[in-house]
């Protein structure tokens, strides 16, 4: 992982975990492969990364265990995407506890909206990342739907190992 | 914050969070301004950062919101430190969710060991970051003690706006 240093032996577990996810393009990408959204072109489509800097840091997600490597039908063709591993899907309440934090302290754009975070199992809106603020289950990734006004479509999150 | 773009405007929470913490220096000031250690020389000297880069991160951090500038007395003169904002002490769930997740998915190095996040209003250990999972409560900043079997003495967290 391209950072300052090498955290990976820090006995402070949160160095530790920066030092795999410090980079901001890598808790992006594991939002967009826990929507199944882990093809190469559409990943550098949507979130406007050039290609070489989307490989070196996808080759580098696959080396922490973040990312594996599922083939697709393309047409005719096999083509390689990304799915999230079990460690990936274990962000799921760092992602949730940024979007939160991230609703309450940075200035919502024009064509915003409130993101709901539902939890389908129970229904209700949780306010809490890990844990359903609502009926007190563990959250993961397969159980959620993320409401986003800017879009039209409802957006389930998906199991580890999903590519669409 | 020095980010391969602006991402201040984007309609995803979780971009927008990246934008201002997407530097993992970021979270490490965060993680250490949250004991009160906020004098220039600690951080420098404990994160092992060099002054200049420091200097950019905390300039750029009292702009984000995320540090206030506190002065303190040092013998016979004031010096500036820097302390917590509330928007920065609202972090603590993704700081303790990263730490979880650091213990489940990297490697503990020789000399480290479990760092066990008690919840001193409860007694109890918690297993998520958000809300004890013991007790249900929410949790802040200044009931919580981070136990480092690296270091001798427990390390509890400070509210918001607090320099040692």
């Amino acid at each position: 992982m391209p950072l300052r240093s090498d955290w990976s032996a820090e006995v402070c577990p949160i160095r530790r975990s920066l030092d795999v996810l410090g980079d901001p393009w890598v808790l992006l990408i594991i939002r967009d492969v826990l929507h199944g959204r882990g093809r190469f072109d559409w990943l550098r489509d949507n979130l406007g990364i050039s290609e070489p800097v989307l490989s070196r840091r996808l080759a580098a997600m696959v080396d922490a265990d973040l990312l594996s490597r599922v083939e697709y039908q393309d047409g005719a063709r096999m083509r390689r995407g990304y799915a999230a591993t079990q460690a990936a899907a274990e962000l799921l309440p760092i992602l949730q506890e940024l979007a939160l934090w991230g609703e309450r302290h940075t200035e919502m754009p024009e064509g915003g909206g409130h993101m709901a975070l539902i939890h389908e199992a129970c229904g209700a809106e949780t306010v809490h990342g890990a844990v359903c603020s609502e009926c007190g289950v563990e959250l993961v990734a397969e159980q959620m739907t993320w409401v986003k006004p800017w879009k039209s479509a409802r957006d389930r999150l998906q199991p580890a190992g999903t590519l669409h």
